[in-house]
Formats: C-alpha cells, structure tokens, sequence
C-alpha cells in the first residue's frame, strides 16, 4: 500500500484524527502543488534535534516552501549538527543533575553534549566578524541569517540550503535562544545592531504580494502567530495545516483550534484548514509522505 | 516511499512520537509473525464507529490475532453495521439538542441514527430467543457473543468473522453498552442468565497456555486492564505496544505507560512494550500499514 | 478569603476553567442542598490511593449522596486500607524492575506494597466464607458489596460507610481489579455465583424512581458511562458535572464534553452540566470546598 | 476551611496534583515571603483577557514581584482594559464567519471586539508621539513599555501599576501582537529604533545581580524560556513553580517537566521547582489564595 492509499482510506474515514490527516493531505498537496501559493513553514518544537533537517532540506529543494518561521532553536540544533556535532538517542528517565554533570543537555528524550555550545559560539563569533561592519548595522535578522547562512558548509543545513534557495528564515524569538545568546554576546564588545521592524515589514510584504497563502504550522508558539498575524492586512492566509499537541480549553494560541483566526481575519472566510491533534514527528511524516506520492516538485514563481 | 521505509525512517530518529511509532512496528510485527505468540487486540474508544471495522477484520483473516477485548460500544456498532444500518460524517461543532431532535445521536464528530439502536434491539431478541433455553444458563459473555456472532450474516462483521475464525471476543464491560441493554432487557422477561466469572476464567486460562504473549492496546479503559490483569498468574506479558491520547499525571491507567505494569507484574521484567501518545486513528493505520510490509499472514496454533 | 468567595470571583470570569469551577460549584451545591435530588457519584482514577477516602465518607456522612458507582480498583484500596495497609509517597522517576522487586507497585507516583494484595485476598475469602451459601447464589455486585462492607471494621472505610449509611455501592467492572480476582479465585473453589444483571436493574429503578438526578463525575470510564446510561429510559439526568483530564478529539467517552450526552437522552435538555477539564485531585477539593460553606448537610429522602 | 489548610490537606497526599498544588503553594509562599529574591512572573495564554489583571496587580502592590515577563498579547489586552474596553464571556461553539461579522475576535470562549484593536493603535500612536523623538532611539521594549506605563491612567492597568511600583515588564515577543503591530506601524512613518539586545542585558543583569531567584511560570512559550535561559550564566534559578497545561512527550518546552531545566543549567541543582500540570485560571487563583494566607506583603529591596 502506498502512503498516497493510506491517506486516501483515512480520508474516506471522514471522521476523527484519521479524516483530518485525510484532509490534511489534500490542502498540503493543494499548496504545494499550485504555483500561485507563497508557503510559510512554521516550525516550533524540537524538529531539528528529533531528526527532521533532512525532511525539511527535502521540502526546500522541491520548491515547496517560500519562507520558514522557526523557534530560534531550531536554527541553534542546525548549526550545530552542520558543525558535525550530533543529537544522542536519550531517555525521560534520568537523573538531569546526573546527566549534566556528564555533560549532556536534555531535550526530552534527546541528548545533546553541552560542549556543542561552545562550539556553536566560537563559530558564530568567527562568521560574524567576517561579516563588514557597515553591514552589522540596522540589519534585519533574517538578512543576518542569510549571512550566517551563507558561511555554513554544509549542504544538508537548513539555513544554507535555504539561502542559496532564496527560501527566507524568519525567526522573530531568535534572541531567546542560545543562538540568539551568541549575537548577543557578540554585540556587548563588537558592532552588531539588529532592526526588529524590519522582519515585520518583509512577512507583511510577502503576505501582501502574494496571490494566494498556504500555511504548515508544526506545533504553535510565536511561528504560527506571526506568520498568521502578518497576513492580517490581506483578510487572511487562503490554506492552513497544523499539527499541534496541545489543547484548546485553556485559551492559549498553541491548541486553539484555526477556525478561531477566522475571527481575527488571519484566516479567510473561505479558506480552508484543518487542525490535526498529534505528535508532530508522527504525523508530519506520514502527510508528507503521502503528499511526495502526489506531488514531486513546484517550480516557485520568485518575484523578488 | 513504502510504509516499512517510513516506519524505518520514524525509528532511526529514536526520539520522540517518530521513535517508537518505529519501536511499535518492530513490536507488532513480530507478534504477528511469531506462531508462539498468543496475541491479544484490545479496544476502547470509538474505533469500530470511525470505520476500523475492516481493518480489524483484515487482521482476524491474516491469522494475527488470538483474541479481542473490547468495549460493549464497538460490538454495538459492529451489529448496526452488520444491519445494514451506517454512521455519518458529522462535526463537534453541533447543539445537541437539535440534533437528537433530527434523530441522531453522536460521538465525537461522528453522527448515528437513533432508530439504529432500535433495529438493533429487535435483532438481539430474534437472535437471543433463538439460542435454546437451556444454553441460556449460566453462560460466559463471551459464549454468548459468539453465539450472536455465527447467526450474523453480514461476512465484515467482527463479530461474525472472529467466531468463525476462532478468535475469541471479551468484552468485560459489555452490559455498560446498548447492546448490554438490550440483554438485559430480555433478561427481564426470558431466560437468560450470565456469569461473569466464567470470562476470566477463559482469559487466564488463554494466558496460563500462552507461551509468549502479545498486546496490542488501543485507548485504555476495561479492554487494557483486564487484559494485562488476566496475565498476572504468569508474571505479565511479553510484548505490549499502546496507543493513547491520555496523559499519565493524573495516575488514570489508560494514560499510564506501560513500563508502569511490570511493578503489578503485568508485563514481564524482560518483556518489550512501546508507548504511542497519539490519536489511534492516526497511529494503528500507520502502525499496521508498515507491519503489513513486513508480515502477510501467520497460521495460528489452535491448541483448543 | 473563603472559599466559597473564591469560587464566586472564579466564576464572575464566565471563562475558562476558572468560570467553569465557578459554575460547577453552584451546580453541585444546587444538588447537595435540594433533597428532591438523588446524588449519584462516579469515581474512575487512582482517587483512593491518592488519599481521597476521608472526602468521599465526608460526602456520605453528610447525606450528600445517593449511590457511589466506581471502579474496582478504588474498592481493592479502600478495603487495603480498611486493613490498616497504607498507600506511600512515590515518584514518577522510577525503575519499575526494581520496584517491584522491593516488594512494591505503582500507580502513578503512589507506591503500595504487593504483600497488601496477599492480606486483602485472605480477608475477601473470610468475609466471603462468613456469608451463608444460600446468599451467595444469584447475588448482584453490590449487594456482596454491601456485606462486605457490613464485616469491614474501620469506621473510615467507604464500603463500611456507605452500607451502614444506605448509600449504595455499584461497580459494574468489578471482576477487572484486585478485588474481583479474589472473588474470582474464591468462586474456582466454593460458592459464589454474581448475577450481572441484578445492579442494572438496580440502577435504572433508582434513576426510575428519583425525583431529579444530580451526577458528580470524576474521571471517565466505565462509572460515568454506566450511570448516565442507567437514566436513559428517564430522558437522562437533571445536573452533572464532570472533571476529566481527558481530550474530546479521539471521541473516547472519559474526555467528551456532557452536551454529547444530551444527544444520546442521558442529560436532558433542559439539564444544566459542567466540563471542568483538569486533574480531580486538584479540581474536587476546590470545588468541595467551596460548596461547603453553603451547603452543610442534607436530610436525604430514603424511600427504600 | 481556609485556603491555607485546604493547600495543607492536600500536600499531605503527597502525590498527584493535590500534592503538587501544595508543594507549590510552599513554594511561592518562600519566594513571596524571603526578601532575598528577586521573583519574576511570566505570562504567556490569555490570562489577562480571562480577567486575572486585578490579581497581578494584587502582587504588584504586595511586593512579590521584580519583573514579569509577558506575551505581547497579556499586553495587548491590559492597554484595551485601560481604555475602558472589555472582554466578553462567548462561548467555544460559535461559528467564527459570524462572529467577525458581528465585529468580535475570539480567544476560545473570551469575546473582543475588534473596534478595540483600532481604540488601541490611536492611543498607542497618541502616547508614541508625546516621547520625545531622541528618547525613541534604541531604546530597549520594556523602557518603551516603561513609558508607555506611565502615560496610562487607568490605575488597574499592569502596565501602569508596574512601572510607578517599579517591576519590570519584559516582552521579548513583544512585536509578535497587536500592540507590537501598532509600534511597527508607528515606526513605518515616525521615528522609533528598538534595540532589541538591551532588554537581554537587563534580563542576565537582573539574574546576575540576585541573591536568589524565584520564578512563576504559567503556560510557558518564550516567557518562560526567555527568564530561564537569562539566569544560566548565574547557573540557574533557585526556586520555580510552573502550571502548564501542555505535554512533555513531544519535547516541546512548555509542556516540558522543570527537571529537565537542570541540564541546561536554568535551574540550580540545589533548587526547588513544582510542575502542576493545569488550567493556570484554576491553579493560580487557588495557589495564590493559599499563599496570601501565610505571607501579605513584602518590603522589595530596591538596589538600583
């Protein structure tokens, strides 16, 4: 059996999870199989540290996505596997007091060695005094990203192969990460001011420009209200996916379900969407597995 | 992409949902492929309405499975299929009571007509009244339900099909059901007289003559603890894999992981068992379809 | 500040979880207070273990409550610590393996020595001996229950509580715990024959024959389901109010929202019902609490 | 009975949530009670839309509080309450085309009307250009939010009451709401450079600068993270409590057990921490209720 089959037998469930990964599978194949769409990615939750760099390359190179709206996080575990350094099979079930004194961090059942920090920084330190001074200022952090970018080496990473695919990065919480500590560090002896504006103005400006909107939110958090937010101009994204484990009776944006972002003109009236309640590295796999039998590859329209 | 390449992708992320939807593949196939597995399926939750019914069968033709423990709500709607009778694609967003008003009832966004119940009903006293009166006494549920299940006619009944595959069905909890009404309400007029006891008996015996035991556990509930309890005479079972949406915080055990069991004895120190938090809607067809890759069939060992 | 005037601020949100407190406050004082009420409570989850025995005989002492309808597991640790055998602080962090090999099991973060289960069993097969064969014939779950109870010595025991105080016990998955193994193996050898049917009758007159019908429900499972069936020849019940950490999404009944219910004429459409979504642990003590600055005792209407 | 032996009465079962709600309770009463701390608040789900603006304020003005760190939106919305505006009890099951039809946004059942969010950009343009333009040149969010504060009358206002007490407000997705959109704007034709390291220098000095630390946390997202990650250069916070409604198994952070902090060195290895998994509008108000019974008020030391 196929996984396009599969989908097709949940969908024709109608019902339950089943019918919305079923439905989840149509609106994404929708997105990225018509050229007229601009697609955000939003990425919160530890998908680059649970493995998923090389699905999310493989959505970059296909010409599925315009831009990607990630945890700063996410970009940390990036750079750091594409330093060679590696994510550790781990456990829930340890001693974190013991486990830091062996010098790992714990991501859930993910270790990562702390050492990797280290590493991290003196990296970043090195791209970015590689970087001109006159560019280090009022600079955008996407714009910075794409730098970054530009000087890591390895083909598998996502903010370099994002990069040279003209795919923007957009991290608005970049700073809370130790990413964003890096910068920071950076910034107390050397030149580096960031612009926080200037994101704002490029994903409205993307938002604006283009004829129709897909969204794939994995997980919630300031990657899916921001990417929502900044097509409030327009009335709204026109398709939208998430896949979120957390609930809606406590009110926060992370469970809600999207119908709510039709009150807040984030949606369209007459668009569609469908929330999917699961475990990202479960379900996500298992959609875009089924959409890759439907769909190879879409060549972007790149207006810029 | 085949689905045993998925699930082998899921499994060497190690971490997180991917990780053990790859572990539990692992698990069940080979419980299905290993003749000296006695293997138990257990259902809670409304998987017979949400269309699971021919999936299960698939797994009783392919020889997979040795029992099934389920809720009284799953045989109640594999009766209402069997008569010809259909659930509907419904919504959550729904006043209920309009809705009964228009003669149906729900379950989730899964729409039933009321009338079905009142087929059923007729049709449980028919085939009830049928059944000679001195087999009426003193009789185990599970007896009785495979004596409803040889007069059903309809060849995609669960029911049906496990009685003439000699898969047993348990159902502890059945008379906590519509169908437990309608037995008890023939009760009332006709002969018909349950024990109770006599299921446990069969159940223990089953897992006393086992010699390595399998459990394949969707939604917790009456199905999950029975089955794990029944075992408890051999120090527990030898592989378990669940699927849950519950959380474990609260010490309800159908969100409790399955480690938890080997304190009670219910799984056996050695034995494997995987943990899948999710929607089993979304994971079993995932979980079967990869094992369907791996293992095609298997000839019981019908000891009886 | 008092509780009741914390109930009343959390109310006065309308919103939320702390709104629904709010109102499942007025809705169980409105039951504890009006004795044309017939109170039924329904306990799933590790709630005698966790220590909420004292609570539940509070309730039946002060005539809050009709009928008690539980799994059997709450009973297995109720009569465990009517022995004077005691529950212990525990930890989630633990390695089940050695757990149990020091002689302990788990539910949740609540240990209990295995040797406990050993002392209930003897007990059970006394008190079971004590009761003349003649009674042990055709005898419904809660009327051994009830003479159970009656030997029971400790005052604080529910069982021994709710028999002495008229309140009636039902278990309706009683074989599928600790306790009903015991009743089991005592069957292999001597006389004991339960008639499954007896307590439905039981319950459907008590729902027959009450005036309104108020329904606390902790938890889920096989209580909730059984007691809000038991009223569906009368149209459903008048008031219910459930706390559960359960998700509607996967359409399980333990996580459904009370308005599915009107739809299947177990609450009736005029009824008033609360989804309060949370741990019971934390949730019924704030709500006890505050329904008992207004509502002290009540004079219930025995008409048995 | 009072809040304060309510919480006793349920650490004394030690376990589940009963005994994580007094645990917590211990807790916060040692970090509001002990002058050494430097206490931080973050807030991320709608908990001043959901009516708990008067609580934080109760906080403020006992001196519990350092600094809080906010989403943009608990903002947001305190600056609409300001103004006279209000939120609206709604409802979970409304149809989200008529409702922003009717010109109301939806927060799950919270009501806005969206006639405030352009209430609100007047009033924020208005008091933007009142700043004199050299003071709108890198300046950090929470100065900006500082003098924003100020301007404020409405003496119920977070914002206001924060900045005359002098706690700190830090947002660092500040930009990610409506407000942000309003300041964005404003800066699209006016002047206005945020700097958006300065509130990361503030934060780490804060922690630097501590005796002790003590952090409330509800709901998670980039408050919680942010405040974490600011104390990891001094090792860790000392004490923290978080109420989460989320889940661990998917790694995401706000679901993610306080534990796990230590091995990113967030919290110390000698700390305290409580995870009470639950609605935040249902723990916090019983928490804090109990908390005021032992401890009223505390003299800050003001270092700076």
């Amino acid at each position: 059996m196929t996984l396009d089959a599969l989908a097709r037998e949940m969908k024709a469930t109608h019902v339950l999870g089943a019918g919305r990964i079923g439905e989840a599978v149509d609106v994404v194949s929708e997105m990225f199989h018509d050229r007229s769409f601009t697609n955000f990615l939003t990425i919160a939750g530890p998908m680059v540290p649970a493995g998923f760099r090389l699905l999310f390359g493989d959505l970059i190179d296909r010409g599925f996505l315009d831009a990607i709206v990630t945890t700063g996080a996410n970009l940390t575990h990036d750079v750091i596997e594409s330093l060679g350094l590696h994510h550790y099979q781990g456990s829930f079930q340890v001693d974190d007091r013991k486990l830091i004194q062996r010098g790992y961090s714990r991501i859930a059942d993910i270790f990562v060695k702390e050492s990797s920090f280290e590493r991290l920084d003196k990296t970043v330190r090195k791209f970015l005094s590689r970087i001109p001074i006159a560019d280090r200022r009022n600079i955008a952090f996407s714009e910075l990203l794409s730098k970054l970018g530009r000087m890591i080496k390895d083909q598998d990473s996502i903010l370099h192969k994002a990069t040279i695919r003209n795919v923007k990065i957009f991290s608005p919480g970049l700073l809370d990460s130790i990413l964003g500590l890096s910068l920071w560090s950076f910034a107390q002896t050397e030149t580096l001011q960031l612009n926080p504006f200037s994101d704002v103005t490029k994903m409205v400006n993307m938002a604006m420009d283009a004829e129709k909107i897909g969204v794939l939110i994995l997980g919630g958090g300031i990657p899916k209200h921001h990417t929502l937010l900044a097509s409030v101009l327009r009335e709204g994204v026109d398709r939208a996916v998430q896949i979120t484990a957390d609930r809606p009776e406590q009110g926060g944006l992370s469970g809600a379900p999207l119908a709510e972002s039709i009150s807040w003109r984030k949606i369209r009236k007459g668009g569609k969407f469908v929330d999917v309640y699961g475990d990202a590295t479960i379900c996500l796999p298992l959609i875009i597995g089924a959409v890759l039998d439907r769909v190879k590859k879409r060549d972007r329209r790149l207006v810029e």
